[in-house]
Order: structure tokens, then C-alpha cells, then sequence
């Protein structure tokens, strides 16, 4: 299965947390998987916060960017019928809110979670919970709006 | 003048973005110059957004809550009447909310100025924005609630 960011416009796949095109970045890579959207992201061990056992607010906050910007596109698709390989819409970010609701810990694989809660023209709103592996609950939660760019 | 970050308490020194302690991070440093935070900040090349040109949303979310963190400690150590040079109380982000009002363009240095809002017990508001040099007016904004670590 592609991922959704390997079906992005090439001129628009150079961000540094998702782009195919950005060999210095993350490549962080999402899919729709019974219907929300999946990315599991191991994180370097320099991305600390404050604490050397805590995880970087930053990078929490960059995975949901990115990770939401793929779900807008996959929903955009899905709402113009476009095949699951065809190249998709491409988002920018409008808005991106992020609840810290605990330490997210080191050393283990983070889950992101979202769902699209709302497709209305050029504007997806997005839904992302961050939980990080062995937790029952997520750690941190990500409300984002993003904006289809023009052709 | 010490930078706000080189104030913090070595064990909450470890962050990715700010810590002095962190030898693989940015370092950012934050400084108050006349009733404002500042932080200027050099971006490095491969952290683009989408298109090549433009910043990547996250290093900007990044930034802002790095440098919320600092204003933070500073107004509660004001708050306070902490000497200039003592250490400061260390605060740990509870809400980020970015907006992104205009493409912020590459290889031009940052400039984030915030304000502190409001300080009341160990909760601190902090409002800032992300102008590039030769903008004459923010390409973000941010509102940051930050939160004091108990000793």
C-alpha cells in the first residue's frame, strides 16, 4: 500500500517531516486503515524535552502537522473519488492547536491517530490523538485545519 | 547578558530545542529586551515545508514553544523578584496553538517576539509571533499556556 505522502505532488514533497523529496527529513509515513488515519514514528533519542526521559513538545507537535496534512489530502481524495494510487491534493497548514495532556516517554514508538471531522471545500479539519506504545490513553491531542493549496 | 535558557535548572536542561544540556539540539536562546522576548533564530536549509522556498510548519511550532517556555520562567521569576541572575522556576507546555497567516520564506533569520499575557499561580499565558527579516509583519502567530513545574 502507498503511502499517503508518496502520492504528493513532487513539487510539494520537500517538507522536513513528510517530504519523499527531503533526504534530510523524517519521511513519516501515513495510511487509512479502517477508517482513521495511522503513522507510527520512532523518535530519535536527542529529541528530549526538558527532562532526558521526556519527549520533545516540538516534535510531538511536528508529527500532528504532518500527519494531518496527509489526512486532509486522503479525505480531499476520497471525497473526489480519486483512485487509490492517483496523486492527491496537497494541504497547508492554517491552524494547529496541540493539548499536552502528559509526559510522552522516550524510547518508544509513538502511534498518531486521526480522524477528518469535517471536508468543506478547500478546508479539512482534522483530529489526532498521539499515544505512545503500551499507553491506554493518548499523551498529547492535535486539532488541526488545513487548507488545500490552488493548482 | 545571560540568555533565559542558561538559567534553567541543569535537570530540566535536556530539551531538543532549548536545553544547554542538550548537546544535539538548537539551543535556542531567549532573551527580555525592553518589556518584549526576543529570540532571533538561523534556520538550517533542510528544514522546508511542502515547497522548497517555504519553512517547515513545524520547526516554526517548534520555535514558538521553546521560546513560550522561556518567557514563561522569566515573567514568574520577575514575578517573583528572582536577581537577574538566579535560577529559574522550569515551566512545561500545556496548550500550543500556532496560526499561520503567510509562508514563512527560507534562509532569512527569524525573529520571535512574545509577550506574557497574564501569570497567575503556576499557570503563565504567553503570546507570540514570527516575523522573517524584511517582513513587516508576522508570518505566525502563536498562544502558548504554559505551566510551572513543582519542585
Amino acid at each position: 500500500m502507498n503511502a499517503i505522502q508518496d502520492r504528493y505532488p513532487e513539487p510539494f514533497a520537500h517538507c522536513y517531516g513528510c517530504g519523499a523529496q527531503n533526504p534530510n527529513g523524517w519521511q513519516i509515513k501515513s495510511y487509512f486503515v479502517d477508517g482513521s488515519y495511522v503513522c507510527t514514528q520512532q523518535v530519535p533519542p536527542e529529541y528530549t524535552g526538558g527532562w532526558s526521559d521526556s519527549m520533545y513538545g516540538g516534535i510531538i507537535a511536528s508529527l500532528i502537522d504532518c500527519h494531518a496534512s496527509a489526512a486532509a489530502a486522503d479525505a480531499k481524495g476520497r471525497e473526489l473519488g480519486l483512485p487509490d494510487d492517483a496523486t492527491l491534493p496537497r494541504f497547508v497548514t492554517a491552524s494547529l492547536a496541540v493539548e499536552y495532556l502528559a509526559p510522552t516517554p522516550m524510547q518508544v514508538e509513538l502511534r498518531l491517530s486521526a480522524v477528518a471531522t469535517k471536508v468543506d471545500g478547500r478546508k479539512v479539519w482534522i483530529s489526532c490523538d498521539v499515544i505512545p506504545d503500551g499507553a491506554d490513553s493518548p499523551t498529547a491531542r492535535g486539532e488541526v485545519l488545513m487548507i488545500q493549496v490552488r493548482d
